[in-house]
């Protein structure tokens, strides 16, 4: 809960404890060289050496992983969430000297499901405090557009041959635990120095340096195959990308709806996800409220902010979807325009004719804003007025740099609808409104499924590619089976995995509670991890350039025994901790050379470890000399008591 | 703990609470046509109907599912673990006329970890009660062994043309929640009716019939492409088989280590495990008391259980590795094979020559076994006594019916290590046992890796299909990456449903707690629904006919908002319940046509019905029917009210 009175409850949630979760890590930045102003937030894990059986001591270079938390996980920042985090890119957008700050609209009661201010504090004097209206009492800045005649999006900045800060800012983020690559890379023979991601024997169609450069970032983005969400008015962002040539990302889902949750809870639910390692987040909230939490969380947020405005414009007619127009939609684009709203999800393939295709369907239409425009379509028997206002909703994306997650609001809901006529039909008009959104130098992602079975995945990134014109995908999952209410992390991580490995760019998370209700802390911390793990999974098949750094840094530590590094290395130190010392608590054990698994006797690690030992001291590394040698040696091993 | 003088806590421990996990559940049983005296054992869920908004009331047919629990799982059943569980397959193996009782192997102290008797009661007396050996207090059968001069092997009889009971047991059983399709197929037209798995394009080499017919069944196990793990000695188990031909299965490892854990413990686990659907159970226990929790857990098991026999040979040579020889092998098989193990892994291709491989790798050798067995070569410089005896070891194991699982001791530890030299080169020796094997008519599977990326897995499956012949492969994982400890339950789910796509026929588990300690209850509960889902995508991947008709059930009940039928089809329905629960708790709210993920306006089940109801009432079920009358009809819809 968020009370301007309560500060205690506010300055220190659970959050802020930040060093518990993530021991031996370090906060340390790496600057740019292109724009010397950028500076890259990295968290890196210290390691203890290695005690070789031959007494040698080898130094662990320290792991610099790729953080999400934002000064949140800075250790030196001591902001308020009430203050909100810092203008990290104020200075990189006002110096490109092509955007204007304005008066703005103004906030109106019905911007947060009220019929006026009246109303609001009736409906407050009957509530808890905790569902109360709480208007973000940080400063409001001046909304900022675009005034020089062009967008100010990083597809028209990268068309134009420009390097901006925030591309500098994601070449250094992207090389991952190599955070000396960068540098390195400034060396024009080691930039052009380049490497085609293998996919199922293919090229992934981009030669991408072995190391990312600015240069790379910038042409991808240019090519429309990768966008960097960055509303010009959620300057506290820090920079990063979206595309297949790139990490896999995570979207975690956070918000209220109608039945629970409050605002404070949903601003907790957001820096509790970056902290585990979301890329995204959206806030789906409905019902009360909506325009005050989307200020809280996005003054707090560290990372691009998506939502889907038609859930906001519905609450404005009252629920009733036949009320829907252009003039609320619109006031709701620059509404959440000048709040910052990096993406927003659009549902305008929902054409009035693929409708119909949905009747005969297992599961009908299971997308929120899918199913408000099906009805809407029919209500009217007219095209949807997203689809018909498409232009000018690219002309006000331009203006802010927003980026377009173009909905799938077809997606099949059952395995048993998976890559139907209905679903496909969308996508297909999702490809031609990528192509006129670039057309406005407006990024884009297309939003994909949902529930579909392993052998059916390949085609959704096949056709996505082709008929989207290698756009990013951002999936939901898929569900590669129905059959596992309370597990749809895991059924979907699957899909997800598999997908991510395939070429999508962005997956968004399945929490346990999908299906069923709302994710709490818990839910959204095991999404977030499962969804990493997942990406990484893909990060790590489809060859990016130092993936596999960390899986190696973490096995070496668990073949050495160094419990605490194999722990902090992880996704998740502390639950990795915990679960190894519910059978063996003792700080002793955690230096043990063996553990409860197998016991001393029976440890393979340990045994190999000998085994290891015994054939580098006899020169038996390779067959060859086995065969040669190894009469002689096993004697001499024999003799000298056989302590392997 | 298991104790006979405290019969509370062992005549009705929480595995006996039948009900509770999987409401509205029947036990029934499908008789046999070729056997009369076959029954076999399936859960039916029962489902209320489905309300249409027309009033019309639609019956919806209870779903039968697989079911591991054995009779366990029957609420008529009041057994006592002191007791066992009945000989189900008795007659069956006698009446086959071939095998002879005899007198058996004495149990010795040393079976269970001990110098003497005495030194076992002075252990005892040292110990805590549930740490003190318990030896199974029901009857003692004589051993029953091959008396004819042929193998009782499952595939022998299978080559003579015979089809066994169970073979027959098995096909009922196969057919998934479709039990009236086996009598079906007893029509000789119906069981012609082919049908090919389709496996990314290719056919999996066999043509299988629409229905699993017990011909089917028999002509796979004498192909040597699946197997019926079966001892003589464990006539407690009901058949099942693994092949790739056949439902993907599942393996949950249990056993108590020197470090902790109990008989109770294990019996308790066993029981649980099956209960939530493992189709086998391995007894990796170590430590003390390895024959007495073994002959509790046979004793009790309705699936079949396998084991590591070196394990316990290394216990009785006090865990000098080096002193580990064929005569204490062959006495432990022999020990165990009078007991009931139906599958043994065994490490005998782990050979001299591919130990040097593993001493440049990241994680060396990560198997117990394979670790003992390069110990054990390497300090003897000698081939391993496994492969040496394999033709002895095949005797011993057609002589009793017991399957190989021959391991994979140099199987990768880490990502850095998969498909490497060594894993490889032994895959290519476990394919020449195999053969040997065969030639004896000995059952065989193959177990595989292990940490393996996304992209390196299938290269697994072709290899092992084509050097082992088609013999069923057995999988741990694969892990997928290395840096998620605590979730390794997911990151190995990933692989495994994507190694079961491609044809692996059993997976073993994975628990949260690998790589970190033992699993507890809710570990092994977690780690097996994990595994069932990920088998059940596979299933789906491969085309299993039938494998989509229960999640096309449980996709309906929830687009028609019945919560308790969504629950109750799923895996784990008091998971399911318990987190719909923690939102919106009431009874009322279960009986709701929305839920507390997007609450009422925003409900898009309830949309899509909504415009299912009215496209099928205006005929609009296709896109032309829309075009033609769409205008006239969106006018009347209107003037109606809109209610749609």
């Amino acid at each position: 809960m968020i009370s301007a009175t309560e500060s205690d409850a506010t300055d220190k949630p659970d959050s802020d404890s930040k060093n518990i979760d993530f021991p031996n890590s370090r906060r340390v930045y790496v600057k740019g060289t292109v724009h010397k102003n950028v500076r890259v937030a990295m968290r890196e894990v210290d390691l203890a050496p290695t005690h070789h059986t031959d007494g040698r001591i080898e130094n662990n270079e320290p792991i610099a992983i790729y953080d999400t938390s934002g000064p949140w996980g800075d250790p030196d920042f001591n902001g308020k969430v009430e203050e909100g985090l810092p203008a990290l890119k104020k200075d990189w957008i006002l110096n490109r000297d092509d955007v204007e700050a304005y008066e703005g609209r103004n906030v109106k009661p019905m911007d947060n499901g009220y019929l006026s201010d009246e109303h609001a504090t009736q409906h407050n004097e009957n509530k808890a405090p905790e569902n109360q209206l709480i208007e973000y009492p940080g400063l409001r800045r001046q909304p900022l557009r675009a005034s020089a005649g062009h967008p100010v999006t990083q597809m028209w900045y990268a068309r134009q041959g420009i390097i901006t800060p925030e591309m500098e800012y994601i070449a250094i983020r992207e090389n991952l635990g190599r955070k000396k690559a960068y540098q390195a890379s400034q060396d024009p023979a080691a930039a052009r120095n380049e490497l085609n991601y293998q996919h199922k024997g293919e090229s992934f169609g981009a030669a991408i340096p072995e190391y990312i450069t600015p240069e790379f970032v910038r042409d991808e983005v240019a090519r429309g195959r990768a966008i960097i969400p960055s509303n010009i008015n959620h300057p506290e962002v820090e920079p990063m990308i979206i595309g297949r040539n790139f990490l896999v990302k995570i979207n975690a889902n956070i918000g209220n709806s109608a039945v629970t949750s409050t605002i404070g809870e949903e601003v907790e639910k957001m820096r509790w996800a970056t902290r585990w390692g979301t890329d995204n987040v959206m806030d789906l909230s409905t019902g009360k409220n909506i325009h005050a939490t989307r200020e809280w969380i996005i003054r707090n947020s560290p990372v691009p902010i998506g939502t889907v405005p038609i859930y906001q414009a519905l609450e404005k007619v009252n629920g009733r979807v036949e009320d829907l127009n252009w003039e609320v939609f619109r006031d709701t684009l620059i509404e959440q325009a000048e709040q910052g709203v990096d993406y927003f999800t659009i549902h305008a393939a929902v054409l009035l004719r693929y409708v119909p295709m949905t009747a005969t369907r297992a599961t009908g239409i299971v997308s929120r804003g899918g199913s408000i425009m099906a009805k809407w379509c029919l209500y009217h028997h007219r095209e949807s007025f997203l689809y018909e206002h498409w232009d000018d909703i690219c002309d006000i994306m331009a203006a802010y740099d927003i980026s377009f997650s173009i909905g799938d609001g077809l997606r099949p809901g059952s395995v048993a609808d998976a890559n139907d006529e209905a679903q496909f039909a969308e996508l297909k008009t999702q490809g031609e409104l990528t192509t006129r959104a670039w057309e406005k130098s407006v990024q884009v992602m297309n939003e994909g499924p949902g529930h579909v079975p392993m052998h059916m995945i390949q085609e959704n990134m096949d056709k996505q590619i082709e008929w989207c014109h290698e756009a990013p995908f951002y999936t939901l999952g898929p569900l590669t089976t129905d059959i596992a209410p309370g597990y749809d992390h895991i059924t979907s991580g699957i899909g997800a995995a598999m997908i991510g490995w395939y070429g999508c760019a962005m997956l968004c998370y399945v929490t346990p509670k999908e299906h069923l209700g709302l994710p709490d802390r818990d839910d959204v911390r095991t999404g977030v991890v499962t969804y990493k793990l997942a990406a990484h999974a893909a990060d790590l098949a489809k060859g990016h350039p130092g993936a596999q750094h960390r899986d190696n840094a973490l096995s070496k530590a668990r073949f050495e025994f160094r419990w605490d590094d194999q722990f902090n290395l992880g996704l998740d130190p502390s639950r990795a901790r915990s679960y190894h010392d519910e059978t063996l608590p003792s700080e002793g054990a955690k230096a043990a050379h063996f553990c409860s698994m197998c016991g001393p006797t029976f440890c393979s690690m340990k045994i190999s470890e000998e085994v290891r030992q015994y054939a580098k001291e006899n020169g038996m590394t390779d067959a060859k000399a086995i065969e040669e040698g190894m009469q002689e040696k096993a004697k001499e091993f024999q003799e000298s008591g056989a302590k392997v």
